[in-house]
C-alpha cells in the first residue's frame, strides 16, 4: 500500500503513523500555568534525543477533532518548565484516567490518584509513583503546522533526574525487568516491555563484520538460513579457519546427510548464539 | 537516586537516559551523500511528532567516544532527504550488522544483505524487507550541543508512505501482531512488541471519569484494590445506581463474608474488564 499524505485525510494518516511508528515511549508530563494550576497528561510523541546536554522532546499536538491546543502546550508557553515521568505497568489505568480531557485548571494528579511530589529545581511536581522522572526546562517550542493534528516540538533539557532505587540492579544500572515500562502502539493498543519479549543483541561497537557480501555463495543462497542467521555469520571480523578436529559426532552425522541438514544444524547453533560452531560446521561442509 | 547531569560524566548520563526512556522505536534511515553513496543506519532517538503534516524526528547524535559525527548526519546536510524504514523481528540481526561503523562510502544495504528498493519521490532507497517505510524530505537539522553525545534533531516531513499488505488486517489497518516491531532499550536490550505483551486499554476519548477524588472513601482506601483497579472504577462518568436484584449468588456470598472478600471479588471483575459488575458489588457492600 502506498499513501500520499496530501491525498488522504490527516486523521487517517495519523492512524497509520500511530500504528506504524511503534512502540512509542510515554512521557507523563506535568506542567503548570501562570496561575500555578497543575496539569498532568501523557504523550507518546516523545523520546530522548541526546545526552550532552540531556534532551527530551515531546509533542502536545493540536487536536485533530477541532484543532484546539492542549493545556500542556499552553502551559509550557506560560511557564517553560516540565517534569517528564516514565510510566510502568502498575500505573497504566491511572495514566489512562489522567488522559481524559478534564477542563483547564483541573489537576489530573487528584483525578487519577497520583502523588504530587515537589520538584527540586522546577515548579511542576513529579509523579511519586513513577520509576523515573526528569525535571526539565523547556528550551524551545517548535510549531510544525497550524492545522488539526499538527505537532509541536517541546524541546526540553533535563536538569535533574530521579530514579527509584527499586528499579536498579545490583550494578546500580536500571534493570529493564524491574522497570516494567509501558509504551504506546496504534489504536487502543499498548505494549509492556517485560518478560520474554525483552532480548539482547550483542552490540557491534568497534567490530566491523565481514558483511553479507563476503559470505561464501553456498551459505548466502541457503534455502534454510534466514536473514537473521546470515547476519550473525556475517558479523564476524574474518571468516574463521576450519577446525575439523573439533567437530563432534552430531556434526559429522549432519555432514554425511548433506547441505540441507548441515544448514539446519548450523541454524540451531546460531539460535543458541554459537556462531563459531556454526561457521566450523558450514565450512567443513564447503570443503567436503 | 537523584542525578544532576552536570555533576556526572555524560557517558553515564547517556546510559541512564537510554535505559529509562524505553522502549524506543527504531528508525532505519537511508540517506545519500552528494556523490550518491548510500548509507543505512538505525537510530532509536526517533519518533513521530505530528500528523498534519506528518513529522518524524530522529537524532544522529555526536559520538560519545570521540565527538565525531555520523555519516547520516553529514548526508542529510548534503542531501536533505531520508527514507525511514521500521524494523521488525525478522530484521534485527541484519539491522545490528548494519549498525557497525563501516567507513564512509560503504553501503550497509550490501553489508547487511538488505534489498535496495528505489524510492518514488526521494533519492535514497528504502529497505525492501521493512514492513513500513517513509520517504521524507528533511525540513530542518537542529544541533542541541557541540560535545560528545550531543543530539541533532533531524526534522523530517513524510511525503510518501509504503506499508506492506502483509501487515494489514482485514480492516485495512496495521495489525500490531503482524507488524512484529522491534524497539530499543538500554544496554544490549531490545523489546519485541508482540504476543502477550500487547494489551488494549479503552481510550477515554470525550468521556470524563468521576476521578479518584470522587470514589467513596471505603473504596479509595481499600487494602485490596490497586491503583489500576481504582482507576477503572474512577473512569465512569457517574457512580452507577445499585441494582441489588441483579446480584448473583457468589456476590451475595461475598457480601456476607465482609469487605475484604467483596474487594477481592470486585478486583476479579475489574481484571475481566467488568466495571459495572464491580461497582454493583461494591455499592451493595457499602449499603449493607
Amino acid at each position: 500500500m502506498v499513501i500520499d499524505p496530501k491525498e488522504m485525510h490527516f486523521s487517517k494518516v495519523h492512524g497509520y503513523l500511530l500504528s506504524a511508528v511503534v512502540p512509542r515511549p510515554i512521557a507523563f508530563a506535568s506542567t503548570i500555568d501562570k496561575d500555578g494550576n497543575v496539569n498532568l497528561s501523557p504523550f507518546s510523541f516523545f523520546n530522548c534525543f541526546g545526552a550532552n546536554p540531556p534532551i527530551l522532546v515531546f509533542s502536545p499536538a493540536r487536536r485533530g477533532r477541532d484543532n484546539t491546543v492542549k493545556n500542556t502546550y499552553e502551559n509550557v508557553l506560560e511557564v517553560p518548565e516540565a517534569v517528564i515521568s516514565m510510566v510502568n505497568y502498575n500505573m497504566v489505568q491511572q495514566m489512562s484516567l489522567a488522559s481524559a480531557e478534564y477542563p483547564k485548571g483541573v489537576n489530573e494528579f487528584v483525578k487519577a490518584g497520583f502523588t504530587e511530589v515537589k520538584s527540586t529545581l522546577v515548579k511542576p511536581p513529579r509523579v511519586g509513583e513513577s520509576p523515573a522522572s526528569f525535571e526539565c526546562k523547556v528550551l524551545q517550542v517548535i510549531k510544525t503546522g497550524e492545522g488539526g493534528a499538527a505537532g509541536n516540538l517541546v524541546v526540553c533539557e533535563v536538569i535533574l533526574m530521579h530514579i527509584k532505587d527499586e528499579v536498579l540492579g545490583d550494578d546500580g544500572k536500571i534493570d529493564p525487568f524491574k522497570l516494567d515500562a509501558v509504551s504506546r502502539m496504534g489504536g487502543d493498543w499498548y505494549c509492556r516491555a517485560a518478560g520474554e519479549n525483552l532480548f539482547k543483541l550483542p552490540q557491534p561497537g568497534n567490530k566491523i563484520g565481514i558483511g553479507m557480501d563476503n559470505l561464501p555463495e553456498s551459505i548466502r543462497n541457503s534455502k534454510i538460513l534466514t536473514g537473521n542467521d546470515l547476519a550473525l555469520l556475517a558479523g564476524v571480523e574474518k571468516i574463521p579457519d576450519v577446525a575439523y578436529l573439533l567437530i563432534n559426532d552430531q556434526d559429522r552425522g549432519a555432514l554425511q546427510l548433506g547441505e540441507e541438514v548441515v544448514h539446519q544444524r548450523a541454524q540451531s547453533y546460531l539460535k543458541e548464539g554459537k556462531v563459531a560452531e556454526a561457521w566450523n560446521l558450514l565450512l567443513s561442509q564447503n570443503k567436503n
